[in-house]
């Protein structure tokens, strides 16, 4: 890295839009914009518009020539390849015909003339944490992402854990209800994600507002349009119903999390995502079912905690933080 | 380490047995013996009859002065530390009092005069793979061990996971039945090690007998006398109630392997110990429920299999690869 280059690049490819941003080495977003990630698109297309809307933003924010490298965060994405691989909500295609491996660290890296890596966006997360934020010193710890669905990064004696494959930490999808297990998207049942990620809140919800008869302010809306923003809401305004599926969700995270510390033993769990906004409400019972349902000899040792990375910078961050790996 | 150290030492401390010999840099066990670990003792007479047994083997058999360091495998032992902390069943007393943590690799090396590593059973079985079995030149692989208790070795990029604490790889007590689960001796409910240890198998055993009426020649026995062997016995015999035991326990530990695999994205799951011996009747089920249950991403891609460490050397050979780490 020459000492001009003192800048790194965090793209972060989301369902809807990809964010990207110029970084400094404290974990400063600098400059920063996006495009649409295109449901359905030819990827020569959408990486021309990337290459645009990117360069662009180099060129006028004047940081021509001081780029060390570009970190990006992406659904599928393995560390060790560079590639995406079979993104299930990506349709990229090359002359019509869909792509199920796309090699992107290497299309940049030629787009751009720097050093590029990639890696899922939970574990760009969990990097941005360690470098930025509340990981900061940490070399055990578990990123967990609590968004539309339930992703981990998690980091062992101060690296990513990728495994042999670079696809490592797939904790959404630990089972955590063998009987009468909810479908979850991976077309298996009882996924911690059908229960813990932010569409998981609002099913619990239909499922109370079903099968109970009391009152609740949830009640007033129609039952399928329920969000979890919505269980938020009417849990401040002090509804029974709405607390006790926070409540549920908490227990069922904090059984989780017993068995991820029986496996790691991390000094912290870290929290992020949408849901991380429900504060104390989905915290509190979080903690209080780890403690009941931890092995002895690690009671007490590990700490639940919030990001500390804020929430519109995070993604773009954790995404940047690679790119010093990249560079290196 | 001099050109005339090229021997470690291994100790193995089992809940009956403290078995140690004196094995060479290819896994070659020349020279082994052993002591009683007494159930409850003072710990310096245990201290000085693993000395004098040891030095005496050392000396008697030409390596005095050529043994580079000694590693050890004991219950609660904490790598980081060099302590036994809080053992479950070792009652060891300093003038009476019951001694909670014991400094046992400063114990050692200031008896010994050489490097002293150690730490728990599980994780030597999987150094010892790592050194000298079936997961040479494997980064990415999970040991578990299979007998009188469930326990586990993980080990990532190339390094055991040891846990911020070090007590990282308690796969035995992730929770495998929250409803209904069985007490484990860890106190809670639905534990692995409730279902798949040796004591499991005869466990589900009983259960069978006491809650089905078809004939097994188990019936032919003691009900509070069966063990995993005579389960064994009977399955191999032909005995259908027997056979669907070790169906039942494989199909549990597939599950488990499941979810481990969605952790760490392990190359191997290494089995070792006892139950291992009943070779395909336990394999088949494990394979079959494993294909069952793991996420899409990550089918066929890790392989099950048995330890190549010879059983009567294995527990040593763990212990001593760890030797060679302390004399680096």
């Amino acid at each position: 890295m020459s000492e001009t280059k003192q800048y790194v690049v965090g793209i972060d490819i989301g369902g809807t839009n990809t964010v990207f941003g110029i970084v400094d080495a404290t974990g400063n977003v600098l400059a920063s914009s996006s495009i649409k990630t295109p449901a359905k698109a030819e990827l020569k297309e959408y990486i021309d518009q990337l290459y645009t809307a990117l360069s662009t933003l180099i060129k006028n924010e004047g940081y021509e020539g001081k780029i060390a490298g570009i970190g990006v965060g992406a659904p599928n994405a393995c560390y060790y390849t560079g590639n995406i691989e079979k993104p299930a909500n990506l349709y990229w295609t090359e002359n019509g015909e869909r792509l199920e491996v796309i090699p992107f660290a290497a299309i940049l890296k030629e787009k751009f003339g720097v050093p590029v890596a990639i890696t899922n966006d939970a574990n760009a997360a969990a990097i941005g944490e360690m470098t930025y934020g509340a990981a900061r010193g940490m070399k055990d710890f578990i990123m967990i992402t609590l968004g539309t669905g339930v992703g981990s990064g998690i980091v062992v004696n101060g690296q990513l854990l990728y495994g042999h494959d670079g696809f490592a930490g797939e904790l959404g999808h630990v089972t955590m209800r063998r009987e009468n297990g909810r479908i979850c998207g991976c077309g298996r049942n009882g996924c911690l994600e059908a229960y813990a990620s932010a569409t998981g809140v609002a099913r619990t919800a239909r499922e109370y507002l079903e099968t109970r008869t009391e009152a609740s302010l949830l009640r007033n809306m129609p039952i399928d349009t329920i969000t979890s923003k919505d269980v938020y809401d009417a849990a401040m305004a002090g509804d029974n119903l709405a607390r006790e599926v926070f409540n549920f969700t908490g227990e069922i995270l904090g059984e989780a999390f017993a068995d991820f510390i029986a496996f790691s033993s991390p000094k912290a769990i870290i929290l992020f995502g949408g849901l991380t906004k429900s504060g104390d409400l989905i915290m509190r019972p979080i903690r209080e079912s780890l403690d009941r349902h931890i092995l002895k000899n690690f009671r007490g040792k590990t700490e639940v905690i919030f990001s500390q990375l804020k929430e519109a910078d995070a993604a773009v961050l954790g995404a940047s933080a690679l790119g010093w790996e990249a560079a290196k």
